[in-house]
């Protein structure tokens, strides 16, 4: 008798959609196969299709709450209007914008995401109360001070030391320098070592953008990623976020030290930042995961959304209709996001955390069903995911999240949002 | 008393969302303002925005019945394969076809579309039961042979002449040359002058890839649209779909002739065609609306996909995050489709044909709602709509398809589809 069943849906294991039943014991999974199993709660999934649940391997989750406030103006008149409201933002906002955020996640079929933000306490509790997993960051931004330096580093650790392994272990918690451009290479290298000291990971923005990719050149003499690797920061415990301009060297340091990158397609064209080389990555063998960024440069937390865009502008770049598969994009929002982060999940397999999403076989959108991988990855809305599991609990059934109160959410939003903008609503 | 009111919604009026009602009486608009009006039936909006429905101005609507059967392939053995499914298309795939295609644009807030394909009666029909308005068209392919050229416009043309004006004025019936490189400039030239007798329109594909853009560049010596031009094609009856591969000379010869463009994104990224100039075509006054194209090179008729990505990709391609708003995109989306094909919708005004849809205002993706347009562009889904009228007509409440009888869809179209691959199950 397994603590759940999932009886008779069509499962994607290894790269193959199959008829099997899955056993949950625990936080993992016990059993995959076709054998007649029984659970405590019994799932029919006949006219579901059961995957890993998605990685969105890089966010800023409460920027929920500046969704939507400022949008189609230039890069450094949206900063400015982005950056007056996040100094206004109190840790009641940062907490119901990530209530709010997670509910988007879990609505379509998020199960782990990483953040880097600040109030990450609040973060860790919303985390917490909704049963997602996170891995969580504190955001350093440092700028050559160096007391600043030592204050950030200081407030990163005691977060580290606070919430690491929280909630049964489904929160990890890492190191989060904001960039390269905004931490010295000084700071940097300090927080590598604390990294090591405390064996854990680090989140960063490199090479986001062509100004950024300029900026570091004429300071340092070297594009970000070789800055980065010749100064030492590279490793296995390093992911980051866009690498959007790598040149070919670059990549092959990437692949050299183990470094995880994190693709965010929807971001890096909303903000003009460019069109990452995921194909070309791919293929040296860099770990390549997906992520949404922040609501206010997506504005969604639907990961379904990536992975659609993720092969489509490898298509278009590449001028290759073949250039990034429907198995391989599904694989960067599961299994590498997982693999990136260090936590045993993002496959349908005996002994991997139980992280499981259900999506509805029979929605409009996939029809007719000839191959489930393609309807996921070309057809999918999000609104599909009819049940999430996060470390062996239904979170959400048919539709229905069972740790957040939806109604509730939307009410607390809006009025910490009213709070918030007093006397600075936008003109539009 | 109207036939129905709208109460209290939150109304797009012009470029403005306003609190309004909305009186219908028969198809049209009759009344848009603050006064208390009364409806036979009575819709309460007050948590809902009110929109023009969406015009989806370029599609082969049966070609849902192809979605998802080969994927991730070099275009030529992509095409290879789509063709070989498609000369075994029925009169009862392509019914069955449509019925699931305009099931996904209800839900999704189209309520019209622009088709080309063939056996289109069973269009017809479809549209007919669905309650949806459609512009449709019997796609010509010539290839220069010209008894097969005069047996494709007298197809074309008792189509129009069996169709046009029918289910109260739902249906529009144009022609469908398919495209320059498939139609030779004598016979383009016949359905243009067949045109201007029956007074309607013509919808063709132009220059959508840049192997196109050459080939007619080497044949004729002239780039497609100039080519098309100097033989005295274009004028205010062509809709062209695609015009990814314009020189600068050709935009300015769009809109001398007043041709309206379709732009179709992620059909352009998915076949790897291109990025079209969106913000250099509306900039120079080009009447450019938006498209999904076929469900084969798509995979959904999900418009709000389109408009998110039309906004993102001229972002990108002119490194402006100001290049094309929200205000515009939605209008393509909406108002530009109903002007390229004459029809008089997509805008909340008296007077206007009844085509509007109601989306759920308090949807988690939507908050919080400082901008709808915000909300609808850059965070929609497509699953917040809730109502949808067409013509006067509820045909969507509360998410309820009352024209559709959704799980017999599901049952006919597997049973469709299993007839016509037997034999032919492709192997991925």
């Amino acid at each position: 008798m397994y603590d759940i069943s999932i009886k008779g849906g069509l499962c994607l294991v290894g790269d193959e959609f199959t008829r099997a039943n899955i056993g949950i014991q625990g936080n993992r999974i016990a059993y995959v196969g076709r054998e007649d199993i029984r659970g405590e709660v019994e799932i029919m999934a006949d006219k579901k299709l059961v995957v890993p649940g998605l990685f969105n391997a890089h966010t800023h989750l409460a920027m929920t709450v500046l969704r939507g406030y400022v949008e189609d103006m230039p890069l450094m008149e949206w900063l400015r209007r982005v950056w007056e409201i996040e100094a206004r933002l109190t840790p009641k906002d940062i907490y119901w914008g990530s209530i709010l955020g997670i509910l988007e996640m879990i609505k379509t079929g998020t199960t782990a995401f990483s953040d880097m933000y600040f109030h990450m306490d609040e973060v860790a509790r919303a985390v917490g109360e909704s049963g997602m997993r996170a891995v969580l960051s504190y955001g350093m931004i440092e700028k050559g001070d160096e007391e600043k330096g030592r204050n950030e580093l200081e407030t990163g650790t005691e977060f580290i030391k606070e919430w690491d392994g929280a909630f049964s272990g489904r929160i990890k918690a890492v190191f989060g320098p904001h960039a390269p451009y905004t931490c010295s290479p000084g700071f940097l290298m300090k927080v590598k070592e604390r990294a090591e000291e405390l064996d854990t990971l680090i989140h960063i923005h490199v090479a986001e953008t062509k100004h950024e990719f300029e900026e570091i050149k004429q300071k340092y003499g070297k594009t970000p990623v070789k800055f980065l690797d010749d100064m030492g920061f590279l490793s296995k415990r390093v992911i980051i976020a866009h690498a959007v301009w790598v040149e070919n060297e670059e990549i092959r340091i990437l692949k050299k030290r183990g470094v995880s990158v994190v693709h965010n397609p929807v971001s890096n064209l909303k903000l003009a930042s460019g069109i990452a080389r995921v194909r070309e990555m791919l293929r040296a063998g860099v770990n390549v995961c997906l992520g949404t960024d922040g609501a206010a440069s997506n504005n969604t937390y639907n990961m379904f959304e990536e992975i659609k865009l993720a092969s489509l502008l490898q298509k278009v770049a590449t001028t290759r209709a073949d250039a990034l598969k429907a198995a391989d994009v599904l694989k960067m929002a599961t299994r590498n996001g997982y693999v990136a982060y260090g936590i045993e999940g993002g496959e349908l397999k005996e002994g991997m955390l139980a992280d499981i999403i259900l999506l509805d076989a029979k929605s409009f959108n996939y029809l007719p069903l000839y191959n489930p991988l393609y309807s996921i990855v070309y057809a999918g809305y999000g609104c599909e995911v009819t049940h999430v599991i996060v470390d062996g609990e239904l979170i959400m059934d048919d539709r229905n999240v069972l740790t957040i109160d939806e109604e509730k959410v939307v009410d607390r939003v809006e009025s910490t949002v009213s709070d918030l903008i007093e006397g600075l609503r936008p003109r539009g």
